[in-house]
């Protein structure tokens, strides 16, 4: 990946850095300490990785940006031009060190962190500002983040498009006679040459495995008849997707089509409820009583979605308890499931962004219930409603 | 990935667990919490990723450790079986309270914590256990886990061979004129066909590119005579392959041969230098020496190793400042490099482990220069010594 990504450019970097400054002044934060994950690269373009040596965006209350990276890394920075300094930092000195000459060393000062700062290093700061108060930064960065900007959503729509295309190639495979971890390497293949820069999560769940709704693939083989919940996401540009459908290997059987059709009204409800607004609860509210109502309510385990970005779990939450009101510009999942243990799961999901006119699909890709056939090695299916008579 | 990994038996957890312990009670540590990753697989065998939703293993001092993960996880832990007592949260539940329900509230209890454990996490628990003391985990288990036991060799030894197989194979793609990050995307494809379960570093960097040691691979199509830097990375039950290879596409420039001749002997001088009972400086010396006598001692500007297993980086470094005793069992990388700025860069990297009669490379990849040859759109190659005659 280029820095900063080409879609944004640099001065949109400048405006989210003074922008979150404003924040901070209100906020009384002098110092936000954006690590290397999702919020250096909403801050700055930059898609620096966690890792051994110590890399942060410090961000004081008022003045530039500075970069504090290992001489390793510095040369990657050169794409931010004169945006951002950059202050190097070699193998036996000390970032610490390098952050206290430049934000200074008053006794009360408020740090700001990025929620995803490794422990290890947080420790090392809290030890050399003993005096200094931290502060979770999505407290400040989540209200920003929370709405996405033009260029955010075409990204996120570009990603989701990716998404699509993927799950339409992996119902092209054969998968009966596979183990998950075999179609979970088929799938993180057909990902990367779609040209997604990043396999995040590929969960393919089978038969009981299904139940579990973070499953990890195993050796279980796929068998004729076998309910599979495949649930992946990748990164474009930093942005992520998340999508679930659950397909059948095979004949589907008549409880599996009744609850694939359950979860799929239940999807479909959620969607229709994200309205601006109204709180995220109404979402999962709509989504969990056309579960409850077809008598499933105990098998729903958690919460109908997640707001999605740069992170693949952010800002709102979509459950029960989230109180965030539904704006223009949110985007998030809409994934009820009916987890079945011993016997199976299904999951639908697709990412949405609010509109003016409600919430708006990212994800294209059928609900109508998939039904892998096999047939001299090529597998052929039709989408059609279940209850249709059989091909 | 099955949980837990197939390699370790569980009684080999329970004994890691056994061991933390006693090094907990010798450094008066009442708690170890293993956050996602390399700690939790470690301890435990469970390779859950950090995620928005809290997960700790709490290893007491005395007694069983316990896994406090959401429910949604839960029932990934189900292959642990009685080994590890398992407390799930739901969504509106609250970790830190149930950790705290575990461990108790005593005021002066000292934590040990993930290095990788995020902020937010350790700045909840700080803010609920305010007169605790909080340590970096690696502090002690970097003890445990710099000597490798013989199941860890072997697993390192078999990332290490599939990366030398993927090496192999991506010096048969026709690479000149594909941009880097198409190359990137190959050699992505490579790594999962041969069976590593993640993509962790995918370093592609052509001509000048080549100088920065850390490279993101982007849009500079790979010409004729570039010399293409790879350094590439995954996983494979948990354990990294990390190896380097600096190729050419086409006919190599004299200074090329030259750098590249200087890197391999400073490489080998490296290795041959790796004996039990010598500091890991010693390694770092001895492949120094020879880069800054043939006079590119300015160009090489990092360490020459760092050690690997469940991370890529970790105990011991291998740089000047090393002063860990190179003991059987610990494994690490050799790689020195020349990185010439707005030209090229040349590293060589391999992983070692120290065995009583010195280091042994767990890479077996050539370090013949390679032109890579296009002819009729197939690749001819013949590893040689710089030097020879052209074929």
């Amino acid at each position: 990946m280029d820095v900063p990504a080409k879609e944004v450019a640099v001065e949109n970097y400048l405006v989210r850095c003074a922008k979150l400054q404003l924040l901070m002044a209100e906020q009384g934060v002098d110092c936000f300490l954006a690590s290397p994950s999702s919020d250096m690269l909403y801050l700055s373009g930059c898609p620096l990785k966690p890792g051994s040596r110590m890399a942060v965006l410090a961000v004081p209350q008022g003045g530039s940006p500075v970069f504090i990276v290992s001489s390793l890394e510095a040369p990657n920075l050169a794409g931010l031009g004169s945006a951002f300094d950059v202050r190097p930092w070699a193998d036996p000195n000390d970032p610490v060190g390098l952050l206290k000459d430049f934000i200074g060393d008053r006794g009360n000062l408020t740090f700001a962190i990025s929620d995803q700062l490794w422990a290890t290093y947080l420790l090392q700061i809290q030890g050399r500002f003993s005096e200094a108060r931290f502060i979770p930064g999505s407290r400040l960065l989540h209200e920003m983040r929370i709405i996405k900007g033009p260029e955010e959503l075409d990204l996120l729509a570009k990603v989701s498009a990716m998404a699509d295309s993927v799950f339409q190639k992996v119902t092209s495979l054969k998968i009966e006679g596979l183990t998950e971890a075999q179609l979970e390497t088929q799938l993180g293949i057909l990902m990367l040459e779609e040209g997604l820069e990043s396999l995040d999560f590929r969960i393919i769940a089978s038969g009981e495995n299904g139940a579990a709704p973070h499953h990890f693939s195993g050796d279980r083989r796929i068998g004729w008849g076998d309910p599979v919940v495949m649930d992946f996401g990748g990164t474009y540009r930093g942005y992520y997707s998340d999508t679930t459908r659950t397909v059948c290997a095979g004949d589907a059987s008549t409880e599996f089509r009744t609850v694939y059709e359950v979860v799929r009204r239940a999807q479909e409800a959620g969607i229709a409820a994200a309205q601006p607004g109204v709180p995220a609860s109404a979402v999962d509210f709509a989504a969990r009583s056309i579960i409850e109502e077809a008598g499933y309510g105990n098998y729903f385990i958690h919460g109908t979605g997640h707001g999605i970005g740069l992170d693949v779990h952010e800002d709102p939450p979509v459950n029960k308890n989230s109180t965030t009101v539904l704006e223009p510009g949110m985007a998030f999942t809409v994934e009820p499931g009916v987890y079945l243990p011993g016997r199976f799961g299904v999951r639908i999901e697709d990412v949405v962004v609010m509109t003016p006119q409600g919430a708006k699909r990212l994800n294209q890709s059928t609900k109508e219930l998939i039904q892998l056939r096999i047939w001299n090695a090529q597998v052929l299916w039709v989408p059609r409603k279940s209850g249709s008579p059989k091909i």
